[in-house]
């Protein structure tokens, strides 16, 4: 049972693993990002390279309640940028694979990873928790083989080569887009323009639409209710054509190197933006606190292809309690470039109509505020006498 | 000795300080964000209020070495947008005008502030702990006076009325400007373009700009090396003309309760944006955890007015311990609305160009990469393991 | 309504709020702690007092499934020491009178706290909480009266006197019994023998007892099924007869200034060390990191009268689901002065057969853990080689 | 140069390294915990196996400098309990076998670990980020070889095999004594009092001993001023004549599965718990939160063998930064098996005798606790009063 994303990688896994003697089904999880058409070519692709099967398998619903839902929750950027848009993805591909591959009765597993990047980890990691009586097959990894010899391998046996889409490399998903190679590999060197993904349409009046949220989730678009895909997919083609949710991320890898990489993700930038900003008027300072700091870990956690660990449970039921409040609207202005958080409406804010921030209270006496004033120096104040008693 | 800002608020304590009997000095730190003569025309006002005496202190470089320093090095923003403008300039406005209070030998110190809102507990909480010996006045908070009847107070006797300046309440310095009123106390209100002070000269063509920084603060801006003070003055100019730094703050006060206001900060922003990245280069990712998390910390102890609290100094030695490495260049392209950070270079770069992320590698095998996936992974298998058991 | 707990101040307030006009119903709220026939005696004395009804709210259930329950299932020594025993306990005493006076039609409830200590807070925060609308009296808050002042009071008057049992001023409820006065001002000074409560029984051989656990709470004593209360009641009386469970906690008040008592709480600290055992073997080792961390903050929240900061919820889910597999046996050994945790087991362990720690394994083999051994190590490698270059 | 212990594996190394060709040079790093004459004997044993010279350093300074310091600074009991005896010791070995290696020009470095225990990774850690350019080698992890292997290959060639000094694999150094073996495997079964090492003396009498403290460090004992590796030493004495500082922990090992051990750690057991009461007098409870909590991050690197990693030094910063003010005595009460901190007193002492906890205060009056108490509860006053409006 064959991982199958219908790149290069996966194709020479596909045709050496059947001159190995393996009988091999492709399994291609869609989680979000095709073109209309692709899955077909995918599909065609993989019987090409010697595949006996192939399946596809929507994970898109999968992706968004299982983690996409955490990540809004819990306002995860990683770096403070980058919405962590493959491990997600990666994940549920995997556990997708692993679970039919069980159903199936197969008798290994294999992924296309090579030794240098995070994907190896998240499969590697889903496999051995869900079916670790299968044997785990990674031949690039193993083989150590480059681009180059892959494609000589498969040119030698009249076998397709995928076409270079570009210059590239490109993962394509619905929690965003991100893109590897030339600039990427120096900190220093400007990603151009044209790395990314060309919209299909450039908006150029601004625009303000609402986000419709209940318990820290999205549920409507500018008052019309609709699923967690599919807004994420119309605030993704939105998004676009304004050129948001585009930046670099310069993170840790799971090997412990730093990587970098270009992404386009409109969506969950737009998302988590009016999340938080809903958050601020419902949740108290320390629910954010320690929410957020907490959701960082689960992050990584996430990004390290541990899905799980039990810890990423406990976290998401803190999370989940503290959407209890997080219902409401947020508005948002889009512009060419930029955008922002307008406004925050909800029936839970915590925006006191009885007291006017800076002006007027009906809350507290001039007496109450002086004596607190007072109580809350004090520590501070007898941690600075002593420093004249020295 | 009376904090003097020249507003009508600190124009009433004056003129009724002095009714009440007392000799008032007034003082007005600089803390930055004056235009030409303002300063001048703030020492007219507080004489003709009824200051026996003004002196105006800079308090600039102390802002920016004290607190300013740590909230880059700390990446601090509020909320993941404010970059607290406010409450540093204002402890450092306490911490001068006690000070300046025990020399000349001063029996009380006062301030302007409200019982509303947060500047209160900055200024009660430095001067109890600086001058505890001395009597601390808030005459508006104890009188609990509304503008208007400090503004009917002055003009019953005569005393010149600080013009509004605005619709807005306006609070301008080094690390930002604040702006509340009106829309503010709204959170669903939009904030107009019309709120924010009005920029000099608007910049239309994208520009790249490259900041210096040595062990995590700006040094150099385009390869000229400038202090603190003037490299923030510059930044702040060249933004604003971009339109660059505005956003909202919904925010909890010291009080408990949401506060919401506008500001429009382009110094902080470009400078903790560029700081950031260039961390993610030279710091590994335990300091960058730890610290943003401490440093967040950090900024809510300064927020609340507790610059004494000893554990500001425990974090502030974990930042510049953190930020030995933090040395080299970032670049960033500003352009209308917008800006990237387009590239870092450091001499302490942690990115391997013995091993280019997801591509080769020469500092392990594919055999280690194996081992490393099987051992991350078996906390996480062997908890999983047991839910099947069950 | 007036909390009544039957000491010289509570009976000082019926007395005074009698005789400035008000109808007093006292309610003493039973949280553990009471000797027989010791809850009869303070009826009488709130009647004699003035009291013109009273009535005993038994809220020991409370105390536990709402507090202690979470308190064990984090493991929460403050200081690493002292189990909290005193603000659950007033948490519900102030609950229960606030709810009782609302069902009542209460026009005021009232509290003895004085200015000085931490009580007040839990009162006053409840009471705010629960019946916003009912004013809230401090009679010694509001005077300032010392113990003096007030036993003149009651004996002008004629009225009974509290007989002081003890030097010392002690708090005994089902979490434990803390003991304040003398020794205790004096960080120096020992606490003797004396100032504790003197044992029924002294136990002199050691004994093995088995503690049972069900996600996270204690169920069972020797394999005896029990309620949390009766396990409670029971553990506190056999550790006791050990003299197990005393100490001295030094710790930051709700005043920010530092507060000092002695405690005996056998239960809780047997308990929380038979359950921290247990979670050992069952938890993920970041599971374990982040609970306990989350946990000391819920205890401080509790600590200082916030039950119902919406954190405290959130780290409440947190704890719950982490729970979920914290099911099994803890066994201790009991001796005079000291016992130990000898075992844990649990259908749920995490301590691998598969793995003698430090022998043989086959869950991983020699090149796996040298290839672990390479990455996990390559962040601080890269790093440390950085010092070489410079 | 092979790290030497002395024990079955290392001589076994010895043995097998040199049959494979290798001159071997065996380094003992003395880390405490040797009874007089066992250095000579393994001395003898490392040239009677096979080496061709051997060298014993002092380590004991530097594990006290470099990781005891802050562990007694950062109060770390791993799990509560256990004082992380070990790892610093382990580090510190080949630390100095890794300098003395490069000082001697050796062409490779060797350790006597197996697969399956935590001391792999701290000297292979510890060997690439220190000789990177020098070959690891781990002859017994390569092999796989059991214990009984080991020994008929020293059999087969005549050479000396370590007596087995008991049915347990016992490690003893400066800041503690493991023990692991039979009864460890289980977590169910109680290891007996034989496991552990026989005290010379029993101790029966109660005895107070005062400890004293300058910024966060150990330095005199009843007024004896000594160094920090003789107090240990001290210490470890008289505890262990008390039958002080014994546990068993159950943890994480660095592998990712559970182990466990038995342990005698008396001075670390007396000292932390010193230092910490210590604190709880000189600290606030910021600084002690935050410290305590990164201290066990701390701890953790440490345990997984990360002592470059450059989060640790930002952590010492912090710890030394928040012991500035922790100078003074701590007064313990030792008896059989148990031990209590009876008093601390400091210079620095934050327990103020202008406010006696729970009695009178000067520091605030009845007002300002009021009002503190007001603002103080009002975000979750508002945050429940939704809970109604909803």
């Amino acid at each position: 049972m064959l991982a199958f994303s219908g790149g290069l990688d996966t194709c020479f896994c596909a045709a050496w693993l059947k001159e190995k003697g393996y009988g091999v089904a492709a399994v291609t999880v869609d989680t979000g990002g095709f073109v209309a058409g692709e899955l077909e070519k995918i599909k065609e692709r993989a019987l090409a390279a010697g595949a006996a099967e192939h399946v596809t398998l929507d994970g898109r619903d999968k992706v968004f309640s299982r983690f996409v839902a955490y990540l809004i929750k819990g306002n995860v950027l990683r770096g403070r940028v980058y919405p962590l848009s493959v491990s997600a993805e990666r994940v549920v591909q995997a556990e997708l694979v692993a679970a039919f591959a069980r159903k199936a009765g197969a008798q290994a597993v294999a992924h296309g990873s090579t030794a240098a990047g995070n994907d190896q980890f998240r499969f590697d990691g889903v496999f051995q928790a869900l079916c670790p009586d299968l044997q785990v097959l990674a031949p690039i990894r193993e083989l150590g083989w480059t681009r180059a010899q892959e494609t000589a391998y498969l040119k030698e046996r009249g076998l397709e080569i995928p076409a270079k889409t570009a210059a590239y490399s490109v993962n394509a998903g619905l929690w965003g887009v991100t893109v590897g190679g030339k600039e990427t590999h120096d900190p220093w060197a400007e990603v151009p323009e044209s790395a990314y993904p060309e919209p299909t349409e450039k908006a150029v009046d601004p625009v303000s639409i609402a986000i419709g949220f209940e318990r820290g989730l999205p549920v409507s678009l500018n008052g019309e209710a609709m699923g967690g895909v599919r807004l994420v997919e119309k605030l993704n083609a939105l998004g676009r054509s304004y050129g948001l949710g585009r930046g670099i991320h310069l993170g840790d890898t799971v090997l412990g190197i730093k990587g970098r990489i270009a992404f386009e993700a409109p969506a969950p930038v737009l998302l988590i933006a009016a999340h938080r900003e809903l958050e601020k008027l419902t949740l108290t300072r320390w629910q954010q606190f320690w929410k957020d700091h907490m959701a960082e870990f689960y992050g990584q956690l996430l990004h390290e292809g541990l899905p799980f660990e039990p810890a990423m449970r406990d976290i998401e039921a803190m999370m989940d309690s503290s959407q209890e409040a997080v219902t409401g609207d947020a508005r948002l202005k889009l512009s060419p470039g930029h955008f922002e958080v307008t406004g925050v409406r909800s029936p839970n804010g915590l925006m006191e109509s009885r007291a006017a921030y800076g002006e007027t209270t009906s809350l507290w006496s001039a007496q109450d505020a002086a004596g607190f004033a007072r109580i809350h120096a004090l520590p501070m104040v007898l941690a600075n006498a002593r420093r004249g008693e020295e």
